[in-house]
């Protein structure tokens, strides 16, 4: 079971509000996926995804098929069970990690060959393969296996990238069984460049997905680079369809995107930013080691009404992160989590209210650029 | 405002129930007290502790005096404010950490000059300045400075030393300008001679202190030895007053004490052996990496009623753990405080019901020795 419903279509963009339907409930779109590699949205327990009405989070396939294995969380029924998540759960194919392991990989037609960047083990990873396990994982979202091409590349590299991509995706599509209200999504590519990215766009839906992903970006290309090629898809990426930009991004590059059509977006900035200290707030960033907030009594964001800002200071959060203390991760993953849920919630409801434009224009304007 | 009542005396033992009452709130006694070094139960949300009903915490006068600094939190009007605690705390005198770093530190009938761990700077304590500083800190129960005798000491090494610190005992007293509620208790001292502690008890109770605490114990004696001077000390303790023995311990080692009339407890075992992976069970002690838990799809504990043990199995505690995540030392300590609050629960009611002879010999019996 797998069916996206649009409730509103904004009317000065390409803005939508919708609703996906899974077997294990609805998300709401957009909406922003909390990364849970190895099984765990870092640092953050589950109790609080739940008060946060988180409605999907992401597993890696290349994590969780590397340890504990596909064994393991298939004796227990999938990732669900294993980790006792019973909402959705989207999972990437193992491909980017595999590929942003350069020195440890090698591709073919068939599949890339990788080490295990645990023990150095020996592994191959195919179309195929990847399906079996996010099969074995029972995730509800499934992607195909893809090469993420990198950044820059020439046209023809990009080109050759593309095109294995997707043959790949074609296999994916072949060996998907559609069991348990599995559904697999397509992922464009094609590097920076718009026609490749048209091509690919037409050759996904003639192998014919119920989502279509874009892939390849936040690669290290400028971001306005990135917000061009959106805009030229936008028109294109077909509109029944939920589409999801993976990996990125930052509360701008959201609100850009959602401007044109995006859905769905992961990305694991506000966990690891988290645990480097950087929190989000209404008013853009704050590090929270700077030193100004040694004695700071306020709340990291009086505008925030989550746990952690209605509880503790700036002074506190920053004395636990000087600290190394584990609650540090946990508090600032926390906030950082409950701001992106924020953003998701009035960024669909303002699409609701037919009032997503001025919304975006004064966030765009307000909010610091880059971030 | 500070009183203790004893509710129940046990008629087979020394063991009593009873209620601490302070500015702050009640304290059902004998109590566990969660050790938060830093201003954080380490990996444990304050939400937890609250759930948990965890009625008092302790804090670490030295990790505090040099980070954040008693300026910051005297700014906040104390370590409750500053680190959004609002139960009552109890701090050490400084002293057991400074003794700690033997290789940092300089012994004067003044006091003790030591080094920082953190940076090597310069710092001098005395009985006048810990006062001091737990003043700023606002602590509900402030201890005197003393000198943590190590083992094994000579008797003339152990009679000095606990000389010492009732001389600086009295110093302390002096200082003591119980405001805000504050109450400050005496360290008996004394080493493995149980002449020389009573000797320590009769000079405290000259002093007169609300509270009495037995230091210098868990210092690498035989668990036997402990228990033997305890048992000697147990008619001669004041008995209106509450009993802590500090550092200690072990689940094992608590039932012991509880049977000759300690009534509170501190230690860094629950959390810190939860993060080493080494998780409390009314079975004994689990050592969650190990391979055969891999597979497991039980919780933890069967008999626990946990959050961790009522959603978690042990194979995906497993696999957080040997996955280094973060979740890993959080549900561990949460699992391993709820541990410790049932036993001190259990204990409590035990004795309430006259019952506390036979629940300990049953606990003794049954749980593993040495844990």
């Amino acid at each position: 079971m797998f069916t996206f419903r649009i409730l509103e279509s904004d009317r000065d963009s390409f803005a939508r509000a919708g609703v996906i339907t899974t077997s294990r409930g609805e998300i709401e779109t957009p909406v922003f996926m909390p990364v849970g590699t190895a099984g765990t949205v870092k640092a953050v327990p589950h109790e609080f995804l739940e008060k946060l009405d988180t409605r999907i989070i992401l597993g890696n396939t290349y994590h969780l098929y590397l340890r504990p294995g596909t064994d393991i969380i298939g004796r227990f029924g999938g990732l669900h069970e294993f980790i006792s998540w019973p909402r959705p759960i989207l999972t990437d194919s193992g491909g980017f990690q595999v590929f942003s392991h350069q020195e440890l990989r090698k591709l073919k037609e068939e599949g890339v060959e990788f080490r295990s960047h645990l023990d150095g083990s020996a592994h191959f990873l195919s179309p195929e393969k990847s399906i079996e396990i996010q099969e074995a994982l029972g995730s509800d979202i499934m992607m195909v296996f893809d090469e993420c091409t990198p950044y820059p590349v020439s046209r023809k590299e990009a080109d050759d990238s593309m095109r294995l991509s997707m043959r790949w995706a074609e296999r994916c599509r072949n060996a998907w069984r559609r069991q348990e209200g599995q559904s697999l999504f397509g992922i464009v590519q094609g590097g920076m460049y718009t026609d490749l990215r048209k091509y690919s766009i037409e050759r996904l839906e003639e192998i014919d997905f119920p989502g279509m992903a874009l892939g390849g970006f936040s690669v290290g290309e400028p971001k306005d680079l990135m917000y061009e090629i959106l805009a030229e898809l936008a028109g294109i990426l077909p509109a029944s369809k939920p589409h999801y930009l993976m990996g990125v991004g930052t509360p701008v590059d959201i609100v850009h995107s959602v401007l044109q059509g995006i859905d769905m977006f992961d990305c694991v900035l506000p966990t690891r930013n988290a645990r480097n200290g950087m929190l989000f707030t209404w008013k853009g960033p704050v590090r929270i080691k700077n030193a100004a907030y040694s004695r700071d009594k306020t709340p990291l964001d009086p505008d925030c009404g989550c746990p952690v800002c209605r509880r503790f200071s700036r002074a506190y959060l920053r004395h636990l992160f000087i600290s190394g203390e584990i609650l540090s991760y946990t508090l600032n993953s926390m906030h950082n989590l409950y701001f992106y849920s924020e953003l998701m919630r009035v960024v669909r409801e303002s699409i609701k209210e037919g009032e997503f434009r001025k919304f975006s224009e004064k966030f765009l304007e307000s909010y610091p650029e880059g971030n």
